[in-house]
């Protein structure tokens, strides 16, 4: 055989490796599990709406897009011959003002749950194909996170109920993802907040969760009690500014059965610390993402009858969330400092740090990792990850460019 | 001939007659005239980028959008066999900071006039066809515009000079456009900042333009004075200071020539009160309109390297202009009241209120004139404009709708 012709034939079964999710025979036995016509599965896998995961992850699929009623992030793999699937996080909706939303949104109810909403980042945990794995928001596979879940969970659980995932938040200062936060956390704690079924998503009773995690001994979001509909709005306001001044982000409230989707509701302060952020990189954030912040505001003065020495202390704390991340991000690109946004990992296997490193840059963000640095028997990584626009455009002012 | 018929014929007659514009002969004319083909004109006025003015105007058509540098708002028509066109408002540009932009988009000249950017509503007034009409930023005919340029102006300018255009602000409180501006200003006002030729757009310079405007007693936009550029940044720093105090909005800076195109720099007030308004309307305003708003403020402390006290009073004045127009609205919905914005006409003949009213139906604003006021030889007519959007939104808020 010719050199050319070996290396075609090569590239062939590559190619041919490569796209084997694609093959007519898992088309149609996709199709057959999903519901969903074969034309409406390859129109799919050409938009990526639905992809494979990376490397030897590849198996796994994810909507990249809510489709057809099944979450942005659900992924779906083949399992015994047949499917399974792990359905995404349901979206939370916002209430803007407490008293009209919840008796509305829960007027077949007589009692709400209320939990708190930690910042951090979402995470679900499983146990697929006999490995424990943890996916993030949009359904990737997350190297750093899937260790410290390994690390860090009872893993007896998954071989007991092969057929539940735990739904929760990564929360602590060893974090790739978001900006610092005020808990007393040293390195990094999944904290639970739902526990559903596979393939259904069917989710646990809260009472019945909350057992049940105890049993395991895993941390779980603060449950603050189960309040009866008329008192529940006074009840969280109360809650809610506790929180603030800890600079705690807020509360999901929910139907103890977990029938009625739950209802989010932060404080103050947490959209504050949003638009901190946010305004750091003013030409990376989303004008919604700014704007939603800026208008929760309003409503909660309003609704909650503010004082005008209130009233003047949110103003006072909303023009500095915005302006005070604005001027240094300005007067740090002006003084040729580079813009970037700081966060840390704590690895056992400087291999997890690679596969991380490969994983950022697989999702376009670009990353320095300093050196490690041992920790007892971990390695802690400072990362640094570059904000080019929010950069390039203040740099392109201070050069003298026009708006 | 049948009933069915001649209603049939009449239709006819009407689409032709309406469509006029797009008959073949006209539009190789028109073709030949821009220089574009006659499929691009067609597709032009498929897409209503070029489009007819309304009744008796129709024959003026407007650019909807811009085309190969022919700027949004150019007016284009028949005249004496061939074609005539006003163009539209330059897109003046903006610095965010003065200094470095200053130095390199003038680089090439010795100094730079500053005149004053005022707060009202862009016009330009030229004699077209034997009548002297006001037309809008979009290239709209406005019948109050009109009826108050020819009250206002010494109209001999037009025969004396047909082939030049004004180009200015109408400002002040009899203002159906525009919300409430702090000139001492008693009706309205046309302050011209350029004239520029018809066909060509070629402006005048300066020191020409301001003694042909004075020579009609015209009124123009007031000139701070000519510096050198290095002088500039920081004489138009104290320039806008001083505007800032009496809340007016703004400089345009001009080469005295204008052979290079001018840039604009606001104050810190003029931001300000941009973002008053558009949070009355938080679900109308665009988020882009908001957003640059907030980031000039970074930029501007920044550059005036101010103190922690000054800052501080911007971060309160920045909070306070978004959240007090936030309270007044969600409030307002609240206790039922409707929101809208008001304005004011003062008109000498109730026809040209009539035909006002029926040009805002037309641009698809929702708007309710209270009964005329008799004032010396003219009338007052109250307008308010419904603002739908935000009130609904807020109504359905308030109603417990989830964000």
């Amino acid at each position: 055989m010719k050199e050319g012709n070996k290396k075609r034939k090569e590239q062939i079964i590559k190619n041919t490796l490569k796209a084997s999710y694609r093959a007519p025979q898992f088309v149609a036995n996709l199709s057959e599990y999903l519901g969903f016509s074969e034309e409406k599965i390859e129109h799919l896998f050409e938009k990526k709406y639905l992809a494979p995961n990376w490397g030897k992850h590849e198996a796994l699929l994810r909507f990249d897009k809510e489709i057809s009623g099944i979450e942005r992030g659900t992924v779906v793999y083949e399992k015994d011959g047949g499917f399974e699937k792990i359905l995404g996080f349901p979206k939370i909706r916002r209430a803007m003002v407490l008293e009209p939303t919840l008796k509305k949104q829960f007027r077949k109810i007589r009692s709400l749950a209320v939990e708190e909403k930690m910042n951090g980042y979402n995470v679900r945990v499983a146990k697929i194909k006999g490995e424990v794995i943890a996916l993030t928001r949009s359904g990737y596979i997350c190297p750093y996170t899937s260790e410290r879940a390994k690390v860090k969970l009872n893993l007896e659980f998954f071989d007991k109920h092969p057929n539940l995932v735990l739904y929760g938040e990564m929360v602590g200062p060893d974090n790739p993802y978001v900006p610092k936060t005020s808990y007393e956390i040293e390195s990094i704690k999944f904290f639970i907040f739902d526990v559903r079924e596979k393939n259904t998503g069917k989710p646990l009773p809260i009472a019945l969760r909350r057992k049940l995690l105890k049993s395991y001994g895993f941390f779980q979001v603060k449950l603050f009690g189960e309040f009866p509909l008329e008192k529940a709005p006074a009840e969280i306001k109360k809650i809610i500014q506790q929180l603030g001044k800890i600079e705690h982000e807020g509360v999901v409230i929910k139907d103890p059965e977990m029938l009625l989707p739950p209802i989010k509701y932060t404080s103050s302060q947490s959209n504050c610390s949003d638009l901190q952020h946010a305004f750091l990189f003013y030409n990376e954030t989303g004008r919604d993402y700014m704007l939603s912040r800026i208008v929760r505001e309003g409503f909660q003065t309003v609704e909650w009858n503010e004082s005008e020495k209130d009233f003047e202390k949110r103003c006072m704390q909303l023009g500095k969330s915005i302006l005070s991340p604005l001027r240094k991000s300005i007067q740090d690109v002006k003084e040729k400092r580079r813009l970037f946004e700081e966060g840390r990992i704590r690895v056992r296997e400087l291999e997890t740090a690679r596969c991380f490193e490969e994983y950022l840059k697989r999702l376009g963000v670009e990353a320095s990792f300093e050196e490690p640095k041992p920790v007892g028997e971990e390695f802690l990584i400072e990362i640094k990850k570059i904000n080019k626009s929010t950069h390039d455009k203040t740099a392109a002012i201070w050069e003298g460019q026009l708006w």
